[in-house]
């Protein structure tokens, strides 16, 4: 492609458009996607997974990821937390006139990255160009669709008591990242995104437990909305240990510094579980030894009192209430 | 709802999310999304058809349709271009802080309408909100999952010299409806969009024929572009009669102001379909039965001559090469 920036032509459907999807489309080929149709088909059975999400945040490139690997990750997340086995994506862009077209390249190499990490194959897309200040440079849809295997049931309505809480690993890291990026900040130590893809390690928990009752990524709310979600739809109370919580030393001082809760910050490539008591220390052990899970933690269990809500045992043995924010801590985060 | 206006932390993924998504999601209700699960699943089996498109049309209320009726039609109208029975969508909503309540319940509704008339259920959705500028109003993505019917093969690459080209009514009205709504245009009659969902039409057009071997919606880029998509895909020529596409007066008449050719404009419920010489007119029968096809119209042939390229014969006996258009006629048309 000659052009050095997207232009309005770049999405007529004329063609113009057909050079600006060739450009990126090799990076992506499969035989599904080369076809270039309306629609991707192929042959499925069983139980379907299926998910959106949409991906705006800003700045589109930050320190452990880029708006590209984020809407891999997060929709791959989406359907492993599900139990599904993800397998086919779909993707569609949304660019601001005038976009260089090297950020885009760079963009559609890390979708390229993270795709085969995942295992995921991209089917079908879309691609349109918007007048400058129509947009903030790149918006990106990703949809997917999973498989669920035979026997697996994971459901935030699915929490009993007596069940433990695992997180994956320390939290809050993702918002921590986008924010230092957008805002300049410098810490001493660095916190790069943990933008992940988690269905190599969700395979790996079911292999060890099949009953595992919840699943879910904390992204947008973070760990604290999560767990909130289980404790209102399974209609249980939960209570976790804040000394049991990971948190990485420089998120939790960039967080006392900015006036922040971690429990409140997006994730990209953490889950919260929650697994039967019986099971916990196999599942523990297993998450231990994959990649994505070195760090998960036993944070608290699920009880019969105070169904609905979520409490903390603060470090000083307090009680404390971790109810769901109103608004807003930190737009476009993912 | 209390607020008027969407605000940034009706984004968050806290409790403002969810009264925002809870004000909208009766409208959408079914099994399947009630759950608030981050991925839908459900059981299915056999040959699927996979599609994405995102909808940025400026303005988002033209006549005859809005964004949200163009967001489920132009997915639904994909999925049955590829000869398959529309089932499952996802709808995203990237909405601009500041964009007024009552414009989302307005394209919600339009939504909740347009999806009862294509029989398709909204599964699982996403609601991202963008800092004023930081978008144009509301964009909407829906990627959707239908199921291809044992025998149906549709494909771009399947014309052979000797069948006939059909159009299934008249073309360019929704380009020149939103053209004339952003610019202000008066015309003597009114054009409304021709924005529907068309596997009402595939369905009967396939019980009819099951050997039809294209389909395609000419949206961005009009007849034109996808006649060319034909031939190039097909490697075979095709040669239509300008007398014998149907073309509204006013459409016409729109054109021929602002010097622009009906061939290239956006359609959004309109098919053009590729037909057997001996099934021709059956198919033509059977759609001009249809609400969406009574003024469907053979338009040419297939040819064996100039491969790859698409010829008319002009009213007054001329050829003319119809090539794809390099850039943008009309951006934000879709």
């Amino acid at each position: 492609m000659n052009a050095k920036k997207i232009l309005l032509a770049h999405g007529s459907g004329g063609k113009m458009s057909q050079e600006l999807i060739r450009s990126f489309l090799p990076d992506l080929a499969n035989p599904l996607l080369d076809k270039l149709e309306d629609a991707a088909v192929f042959e499925a059975s069983g139980r379907l997974a299926f998910t959106t999400d949409s991906y705006t945040v800003q700045p589109r490139f930050f320190p452990g990821g880029d708006i590209g690997r984020l809407a891999v990750c997060g929709t791959v997340n989406d359907l492993a937390m599900s139990g599904a086995v993800p397998r086919y994506l779909s993707l569609a862009f949304i660019i601001e006139e005038g976009l260089p077209v090297e950020d885009l390249q760079k963009i559609t190499a890390s979708i390229k990255a993270a795709a085969a990490e995942a295992g995921v194959s991209i089917v079908t897309g879309d691609t349109k160009v918007v007048n400058q200040g129509g947009a903030d440079g790149i918006f990106i849809n990703t949809a997917g669709i999973g498989l669920v295997p035979e026997g697996v049931d994971i459901s935030a309505a699915n929490a009993r008591p007596g069940d433990a809480v695992i997180v994956s690993g320390s939290i809050g890291d993702h918002g921590i990242a986008v924010m230092s990026q957008r805002e300049g900040l410098r810490f001493s130590t660095p916190v790069p995104s943990d933008c992940a893809p988690l269905n190599g390690l969700v395979a790996a928990m079911l292999a060890a437990c099949r009953d595992i009752r919840c699943l879910r990524d904390p992204t947008r709310g973070g760990l604290g909305t999560t767990l909130n979600d289980f404790a209102a739809q399974s209609g249980v109370g939960i209570r976790i240990e804040e000394t049991s919580v990971p948190v990485q030393p420089a998120v939790r001082a960039a967080c006392e510094l900015l006036g922040l809760d971690q429990l409140y910050i997006a994730n990209e490539g953490k889950l919260a579980a929650v697994v039967p008591p019986e099971h916990a220390d196999i599942v523990l052990a297993t998450m231990r030894r994959h990649r994505y899970g070195k760090d998960a933690a036993i944070i608290g269990r699920v009880t019969r009192e105070h169904p609905g809500r979520v409490v903390m045992t603060t470090a000083l043995g307090a009680s404390r209430i971790i109810d769901v924010p109103a608004g807003e801590l930190l737009p476009r985060i993912c």
